[in-house]
């Protein structure tokens, strides 16, 4: 059987238990060999990234292959805003900034992954 | 003219308003010959099926060719859960359950269904 | 390298600035040669076409290529409801009314469109 291939978008920060827990057992159901998967974040849930104990789930789940790509635009509007800002070299190593994350997730697709919004 | 093929993704309860009558304008557009619909329920969306009305609705539209599917540990989880408890021998028989919401949304998509979020 | 091809499927009134946003990030890093857009409105987020603001946004995006598709089924429930009412002749030119968004939104799938759900 083909490998699956999906891209979880995630662009409210709200979305991340569910985006999370669904990652989870998608790797439970097809295993790691069975699916590549990546997670797109962009617009204000890239915040998620300077939350202790949601990095620390997500980190667990890199070392299970799935790769998590946060948007450059958006972590830029993260800082242009407000109380709370990021550098972009202090995010966790297992993620990849991408410029713009709406041309990631139309490449992927072009590319034969599934669109998941969770 | 090919057929349709859709699947329409429901996680959240307060969307099955939207979902049934997206597929109810659909069906009217396309014709039941038209176009397969295949309907994914999976996090705490579960819980419509213990509703009478909105069961009902659903049981319409399965009769004219929608194919309801519910995720498993979705199922399970409203039940570790809490006040309500479906038990799964007890669903619509329309219903058929699926063993992981996610994978079942990425196979459909690589067998050529557009993806929906309502 | 091939054009890319993206379908927005905005059925929220509260969604549109994300998708506004969206596109005019993904217009400076595709460049208007780069990308064919399409933006989907239905539900109650057709309002958003009576919004002088939100239309200027919108004319200046048009100006730049991307498409607005609203859904007829419904702007007419728009009227059906209340306090406001669009005349359909009335919306604003560079919109085009298609006889139903959910059908659109498959036929752009299956015609290569990545999907986005803002």
């Amino acid at each position: 059987m083909s490998r699956l291939k999906v891209l979880f978008h995630v662009n409210e920060t709200e979305k991340w238990d569910t985006a999370l827990g669904n990652i989870t057992n998608l790797l439970k159901d097809a295993g790691e060999d069975g699916v590549d998967i990546a997670v797109l974040a962009n617009g204000p849930s890239v915040e998620v990234f300077m939350d202790d104990v949601r990095v620390q789930a997500m980190k667990e789940l890199a070392g299970k292959g799935a790769k998590f790509l946060a948007c450059r635009n958006s972590l830029r509007n993260l800082c242009s805003g407000a109380s709370a800002c990021m550098d972009i070299n202090s995010l966790p190593s297992f993620v990849e900034v991408v410029p713009a994350g709406i041309t990631e997730i139309i490449r992927r697709q072009a590319d034969g992954y599934a669109y998941v919004k969770p």
